[in-house]
């Protein structure tokens, strides 16, 4: 065997601590796997003498995480720090400059600084990975990048984050609403005290903005990213869902389209007999449909200390073999910039509720708008009657442009009759 | 960029004809992503007359694939010839022999020439790819190798035929049995004329074989896959199965256990639930366990000239990358042989359908039977009542070793109140 591949790991965290009980349990077998041993010599983080499960005692301490991306005696700086800025894009920066290989499971710090970061790794000759920053243990930064390299990648789509799932399947088991089944979540640490950054979607959209550069070959557009979260999303949608044959899912989807890349994360009504409605609680899955492939489908665990020190050991093993690709898939200056594709041109069907009030011409008004703006409906749900009181209607649609939608939601939002804004989820055709 | 990769390719059926298609459309995209363009240099098949839709007059032609292999200008033999020996085999080892990576969809040559030609290409030192072997399109053995490098694996599972997963899905949603199903398979082109090697569980043992090599470590050994296929499974077990929860799947599942490796190949109850369950017509799926990761699922088209086209390319991108790795995850050496862990050992629950006579006492001595082997019950079934007629009883137990299983069996089915052979259908916990 070669020498050792000598590890310096920025961030003790849970997931810090995971790749060290990893490498304390099953180092015979990855050094076999790696041709060499995996050795880690440096770690830094904020509290060195927090219990973290794992013995420190023998490897070189650093306060500042930075310094020890500079100086430490390490082949690669390992960065779970997480944060778009600070630290961990001032880690992953130091170690690519003094030419050494990174591995982040840092989403933010991608989706922001990725193609500046690729572009630093690639003059250096270094590798940049981060198969832990999407999806969790499931390894679909390699089958996307590696194992589906012969296919032109039409659309790759996924439940991107674990605490959205876990949210939106519960409310449909039990009824309850967002903010109760939020609390539970928050109890039983699926979500964060302040939540926004999960439930908002912005999680799911770092993740989204990564996997579409890889998938498409373009420069990261975070930026370019349409983002809704769940936090509208009622039971009563989810009821209907089921009974229009759906299941209500917070998807990140992009697609290249003629108008160019379209990226967009938000609540969408996917048809229950597909392999991604069946996701539940808080696994991930991630699809994506190449033009020889057709569809492959990959479902795990999207977080937690045990997938996601898997991940980060994938990269690792990698190094140590010398298995080395261009960070998105082909070199930077090869990546593409494609316009973003506005939402107003998204075609597809639509779910709509609307809260009007049980009275005769109803009905009318609001069909006569659709048809003014040329959108077609598929079916219709009333339940009940109860005249001059406020009812729920829903309506689902043809495949129509977003813009005509948006203009048809307006006129119809504003009609006496109409007692709530409208509600709308896109339906997603998979 | 650097010299093209030359490849060869030996057998241009569907796969073949695909690989050539893939490189004309999706060429300039393959090159960025490897670095270097793919350039096929020469092929050889039966005819080389036939149409393929693809023009082959620029390439060099051979009537003698083996002649190809040690003589083409290439780095890469293609073999997609099929078939565990014969031409295929001489193929593989001319090429590795003249120091050349070979790439093959070929599983019934790994299932039983695996270790060896693995250990001629490690003393060679060329890689052998074989992500088409497996699963068709799926990037399984690349996310097992690679992806799950950090963990190890508990156990294996998939639904490794399509056509076997064809004719299940189809007899469930018909009702119809086996043979006519069959038939309309094979008018479909979904199963061969000769359908053995599908319906009776070659084809998904072959692959499991080479699954649970790569899983364990271990050398392959095929001969100690136990192999039951399809044509027992009748319309009345699926009906049951669904009443009890279960779908009915042929599995190939591999473990280590404390008596050795278990490789199994046969129909197997499914909890509805699982994600397997709903992989239906000719899909494909397989399920690692790993103890990081825990399960990661990957689903998708598992043979067609599209999928596998698209596995042979993953293969030769890493070729063109330089990215290698040992054929089963570590040096042939260091490949494990455990015994064969025997399916008396197996534990696990067991569904059992009996044609019995319906009169009193029946159930009482047959529980009896079971009672003395101490297999004990969890749910008994039998519908309406029709004295002195043959009516099925269906019955499924609680976890309990096959040899106890067998034993009940046998006694059950030599009372005179039976009038089949009992049939069993193991209930797989996942």
């Amino acid at each position: 065997m070669t020498e050792p591949l000598k590890i310096a790991i920025a961030g003790l965290g849970t997931v810090g601590a995971g790749v060290l009980k990893l490498l304390a349990k099953n180092g015979e077998l990855v050094a076999q796997r790696a041709g060499r041993r995996l050795t880690v010599t440096a770690v830094s983080a904020r509290d060195k003498k927090r219990d973290r499960g794992v013995d420190i005692s023998a490897l070189k301490w650093f306060d500042d995480a930075a310094a020890m991306a500079q100086e430490a005696d390490a082949d690669v700086i390992v960065e779970l720090v997480g944060g778009s800025d600070g630290i961990a894009k001032k880690v992953c920066e130091t170690a690519i400059a003094r030419g050494r290989h990174v591995i982040t499971a840092n989403k933010a710090l991608l989706a922001i600084h990725g193609t500046a970061l690729a572009r630093a790794a690639e003059a250096k000759d270094v590798s940049l990975g981060y198969e832990a920053a999407v999806a969790g243990g499931i390894p679909v930064i390699k089958a996307v990048r590696e194992g589906l390299a012969g296919n032109r990648i039409q659309r790759i789509y996924g439940i991107l984050n674990g605490t959205c799932n876990y949210i939106l399947t519960q409310m449909r088991k039990t009824g309850r609403a967002f903010e109760d089944v939020l609390a539970d979540a928050q109890k039983l640490g699926y979500a964060e005290a302040d939540p926004s950054f999960d439930v908002d979607g912005i999680d799911a959209a770092h993740k989204l903005a990564v996997l579409a550069a890889l998938a498409f070959g373009t420069e990261v557009n975070f930026k370019g990213v349409h983002i809704e979260g769940i936090r509208h999303v009622s039971p009563m949608d989810l009821d209907y869902a089921k009974e229009l044959g759906y299941r209500v899912k917070l998807l990140g989807v992009a697609r290249m389209t003629e108008h160019g890349l379209e990226q967009r994360v938000h609540p969408c009504m996917v048809p229950l007999e597909t392999p991604i409605a069946d996701v539940e609680d808080v696994f991930n899955a991630v699809v994506a449909e190449g033009d020889f492939v057709g569809n492959a489908v990959f479902e795990g665990r999207g977080a937690g200390a045990g997938p996601t020190a898997s991940a980060v050991l994938s990269d690792l093993v990698d190094l140590a073999r010398g298995r080395r690709a261009p960070t998105f898939g082909v070199p930077v200056d090869s990546l593409a910039r494609p316009p973003v594709s506005p939402m107003e041109k998204r075609r597809g069907s639509y779910y709509i509720r609307l809260m009007v009030v049980d009275r005769p011409g109803v009905i009318a008004d609001v069909t006569a708008v659709l048809r003014d703006e040329s959108v077609s409906l598929e079916a219709m749900l009333q339940r009940g009657r109860s005249p001059n009181e406020t009812v729920p209607v829903v309506l689902t649609t043809h495949d129509t442009e977003e813009a005509a939608m948006n203009r048809a939601l307006k006129k119809i939002g504003a009609s006496s009759h109409v007692r709530e804004t409208p509600r709308a989820i896109r339906i997603e055709a998979l």
